[in-house]
């Protein structure tokens, strides 16, 4: 059985072939540049594999995500030049007339983990997603379902408190200054030091800043669905980073609520090699085909 | 049809009977005392209506609510005085062997207004509540069902950024001091200015700056569930006051995604005179005997 993937990035594309196990089979990526070309090299990709059964589909934003729309499977209002209002579905379903699944980026990921765990028996029925990387975005799962009613979780934009050595920093959200992603995103680290977060040794307090912020965006999360995982990735997360998110959010919470064993809920993915979006994607082609 | 309804708050009981319309045919209400002596007149209310077909229970918390779990039904680790560990569900089960609906009283209240949104033909599936009284608790229904995987949300108790003018305001909360609760409550009112918020008129600045937090509440709402109505309701909310948090989510949010109608979207209450609860519990009622 051959499923599809596309990771659909601001900066680039990622699109996969695997099978019924999530074994990649082949897979190719490219930069974005224009919808035209970008897509055409997509469909190209997949034309090569005529048993492909359905592909999934994870895509930067915002996008329509509501069936009922009839921009359903655009991109809608994105500030990257040339894209906004693409067709995305419609120009992948008029090119491959296979089932497709179709959902954010981070969802993508989110739904990853979710099926990592749910194959290790672990019997999970809820989790959310963080990635903190160029921006900040989130992915909601409760049992097999995506939260989001009327569009998809903005997650990253919440506000969150200060940190008392942070005051100063306003923050570099285009639209909020000092919101979560304003204060906490890859970028931030330059923003305030002049240097790239990967140049900053974790001893810098810089650190313990950004932990602060991740960790209220865990509270965040715990208090707002009670979830059995927050799972942390992205470019800026590491496992000695998120002792720190751990370490904030234990202070912060000041055991309000019990969470029985916080090592193991606030975590890095479970998924190797940043697979989490690709794996999702073919769970979710899965999901697309069953689904028909 | 009969069907009953348990507002158990930390202050008052009010039990009700109503039919099938969601009436009201009787109620009582009664101070909180220990639990004993509480239930007992709780118990002894509905055995005056032998017709009655099922309950419906909010109370305050927190509570058990995984089905799950040995202690399902009970108030857990409230720091209300003899409360602690209190098998509800059990004790009311044993003396009325009745269909019962057990959920947190701010859900009972959120329920109230969905369903007042589905019999007014308002094609609602998401729904959050937040009620502004002594503390801040938040209900949220998607597509029927509660949120909360884990255990009930607790959104009351999130961080937010201070209002530029309330930076020295240390907060009231005895777990975090400056969480949503501890900056915005009722109490918070007599913490800052020494005089009851019933006593403030709507002109004092102090209320820009609880319509700021609650805007922020009102914020994360959105970008979490993107639901299709936020209602506010508790002591200290008001159509007027309303206007203020329109004006500063708009400011805060700043068009990062379109909100249609704020008017409609950020309101008070649909159930007057406080019914909202009531209502929400003799629906819920229902349910428990529906899904028998
Ligand atoms: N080890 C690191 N520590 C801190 N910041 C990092 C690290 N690695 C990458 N970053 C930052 O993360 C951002 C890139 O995030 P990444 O998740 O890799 O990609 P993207 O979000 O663009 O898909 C950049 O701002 C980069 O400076
Ligand atoms: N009009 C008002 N303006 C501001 N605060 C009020 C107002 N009415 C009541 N309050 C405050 O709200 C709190 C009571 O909230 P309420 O929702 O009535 O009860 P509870 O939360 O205890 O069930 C008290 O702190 C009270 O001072
Ligand atoms: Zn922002
Ligand atoms: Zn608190």
């Amino acid at each position: 059985m051959l499923l599809g993937s596309i990771e659909a990035g601001g900066t680039k594309f990622v699109c996969a072939i695997g099978d019924e196990n999530y074994n990649i089979i082949e897979s190719i990526n490219f930069p974005t540049t224009n919808p035209k070309e970008t897509l055409v090299k997509t469909i190209n990709f997949f034309k090569k594999f005529p048993d492909l059964l359905s592909i999934g589909i994870a895509s930067f934003g915002p996008i329509e995500v509501r069936k009922t729309e009839p921009n359903y499977g655009y991109i809608t209002s994105t500030p990257k030049p040339g894209w906004r209002n693409t067709d995305f579905i419609g120009t992948i379903k008029e090119a491959l007339d296979l089932p497709l699944f179709w959902t954010t980026d981070v969802n993508g990921s989110a739904y990853g983990e979710y099926s990592a765990y749910k194959e290790k028996k672990n019997n999970i029925n809820s989790l959310v997603y963080y990635t903190i990387g160029t921006g900040i975005g989130a992915g909601v799962i409760i049992d097999n379902n995506f939260i989001g009613s009327e569009g998809h979780p903005e997650m990253g934009h919440i506000f969150v408190k200060h940190h008392p050595l942070d005051l100063n920093f306003k923050g570099i959200c285009p639209y909020h200054g000092d919101c979560l992603e304003g204060l906490a995103s890859g970028p931030t680290f330059k923003a305030r030091l002049g240097v790239l977060g990967q140049n900053i040794p974790l001893s810098n307090s810089i650190w313990e800043i950004i932990a602060y912020y991740i960790a209220q965006a865990a509270i965040q999360a715990t208090l707002t669905f009670r979830p059995q995982k927050i799972v942390i990735g992205g470019g800026v997360s590491s496992e000695k980073f998120l002792v720190k998110v751990r370490a904030q959010f234990k202070k912060l919470l000041n055991e309000y609520i019990a969470i029985k064993d916080l090592d193991n809920y606030i975590v890095m993915p479970l998924v190797s090699n940043n697979g989490s979006a690709t794996r999702g994607n073919f769970a979710l082609a899965l999901e697309a085909l069953n689904s028909r």
